[in-house]
């Protein structure tokens, strides 16, 4: 077998780890490639699921004795502490690997410190090849572990001139079904989805991730948030079914900002605490407003279709800015069509 | 010289017709090409400047004697009247051109016919040869001579949710310089530039074509048109500067609606009896509102910032849309970045 170079190994473990989007939650997505002693693929592997095994045990188990005196190329600095698997470390090491290579480290208080256990037992590491790809591929997983709480998509639909409804109140449907079908895939990417309950109570929406064709729900669903400071989310609503596990967040629960409403930093902590590494922010205009002001929104997602409206509820309301000098600021990157829409990717300008 | 097909020679026809965009009006853009009797290219011209040659005529100087038994491509019917310059159809006969082929016949009603009086003459005409994209290299134009008013382009500067000020009313800069100085681009493409009065009152602004690095104005400007029902524009706003021709179009002048204001369709027809072809319409939301529900709108142009705001006043309103299904359904031709920003490009769908 032709040897690659680490840095093309290291792309292909980039590559093998997005695999894993959207299934490995509370972790991270990691990818593994094992190169014999003569620079050889002898192994690949990617974390497909919280609870099965790491990507480092899936490649070093298709390497077998192969594996002695090779390198291997990881995504994320190899875990050290034994939680439902054991440490890939310790795997590592006795499996008679010499060098590895890793993308990023892993920020993670529990499971961080392998570089260390692997240096300390004579195993050569080296740090940052592909560096800033492999932090892509697990943005919202490092994001959340640095700072403890979740990192949040905002999401909203809305028509060239910034409706999400018309004037009447109906809104069914401003975007297509491509568009729609897009946000169910978004939904299966991330642990929970925020709504605020006058969502719920003018909409009264699933939020499940589901195929719109036939109905079939998604195998992993996010948890359903509904932000609900006095808890009027009627008992009937479909957010509360059985389809999906669900956290009608109140003031009393999660704790109260200074007008009695849902503290959002304090909800973020829960969330984070409950596993939540991703939650995606569907609505309303205020709830997203006040998530904006506050500067707890890491990416927006767009959809926006070829209409006017005129008039009607703006996609956002209430984002704490009062002159043009104070708008927030966004960096475009992606655009892309979706059907006859289109879908902006941004994320927000860090304040200078 | 090497031989060029007929279809070729059309390609090569548009492209130089597009050289005179934005300073050909109330003329269309026109170009020609001559090709010998062995199909070699001896000639070729394009509409400059109204009141200068048309295509033919520039292109016939240029091939001399060669186009005697020759061939002329014209993106346009050749006209047929003697205006400021003498009829094309006359030159075409006298230079002894065999065939003439023809993109898009004239639907103006005083120089058309160019064909018939050919035909009439001898010579072979053959029309439709890439038909679609003469007229869309010429639409505005086409549109307006068809139908009797301007084409009329709605543009508008907005951030991402809408908004095109913020709710103090600052607007300076939503959008990039670059953005701006595509807009002095495109005024410079249009015969007119059309505002409301509460723009001007709100905004004094200049609605010139310049360079917006040294200020040097463009030489040819468009018309400025103020709708100003009730004439309240200021005696000392700039738009009445001397820079460039400033209608003020009052209802008294041009004819009310039933609630007493500017009847925008006489408007229309004033200003395409004044010699304007293609028009700017730069705000500000309710008049724009007003062209939209009438269904007078061409073209929308959409400079938007990656910004949001939150609150303020929106790009849009009062389009005479009630409820989702009757919202202005528009197809996307074109998104550019420009600068930071992006420009979109559309057409109102027809509706079935």
């Amino acid at each position: 077998m032709a040897s690659v170079s680490e840095d093309e190994a290291m792309r292909r473990a980039i590559a093998l780890a997005a695999r894993g989007l959207g299934t490995t939650s509370p972790n991270p997505v990691v990818g593994c490639v094992i190169l014999d002693t003569s620079g050889a693929v002898v192994g690949e592997g990617f974390h497909a699921y919280a609870g099965g095994p790491h990507a480092e045990i899936v490649a070093l188990a298709q390497a077998g004795e192969r594996a002695r005196g090779g390198t291997a190329i990881v995504t994320l600095e190899p875990c050290d502490h034994t939680g439902r698997t054991g440490p890939c470390t310790r795997a590592l090491i006795n499996a008679g690997i010499r060098r590895v290579v890793v993308g990023v480290p892993d920020p993670n208080p529990i499971a961080g410190g392998g570089a260390h256990t692997l240096r300390e037992a004579g195993v050569e590491v080296a740090t940052g090849t592909r560096e800033a790809e492999a932090e892509a591929g697990n943005i919202a997983w490092l994001t959340s572990m640095r700072r403890g709480w979740p990192y949040l998509i905002w999401k909203y639909a809305a028509t060239l001139d910034g409706r999400s409804a018309a004037v009447d109140g109906t809104s069914m449907w401003i975007t297509s079904e491509a568009a729609r079908m897009d946000v169910h895939k978004l939904r299966g990417t991330v642990d929970a989805v925020i709504v605020g309950v006058g969502t719920v109570l003018a909409d009264d929406p699933r939020l499940t991730a589901r195929n719109l064709r036939d109905g079939t729900l998604a195998i992993r669903q996010p948890l359903r948030v509904v932000v609900d400071s006095a808890g009027r989310t009627p008992l009937d609503a479909k957010v509360r079914d059985s389809a999906a596990p669900t956290f009608i967040a109140t003031a009393a629960d999660v704790g109260a900002d200074s007008r009695g409403r849902v503290d959002l930093s304090a909800l973020l902590a829960t969330l984070h605490q409950r596993g939540v590494r991703a939650a995606l922010l569907e609505g309303g205009p205020v709830l997203a407003g006040a998530f904006l002001a506050a500067g707890l929104v890491d990416r927006v997602v767009g959809y926006v279709a070829p209409k006017l409206l005129g008039d009607g509820p703006a996609a956002l309301s209430g984002a704490g800015v009062s002159t043009i000098a104070e708008a927030i600021e966004l960096e475009l990157t992606d655009v892309t069509q979706v059907g006859p829409d289109l879908r902006f990717t941004a994320v927000p300008k860090m304040k200078g």
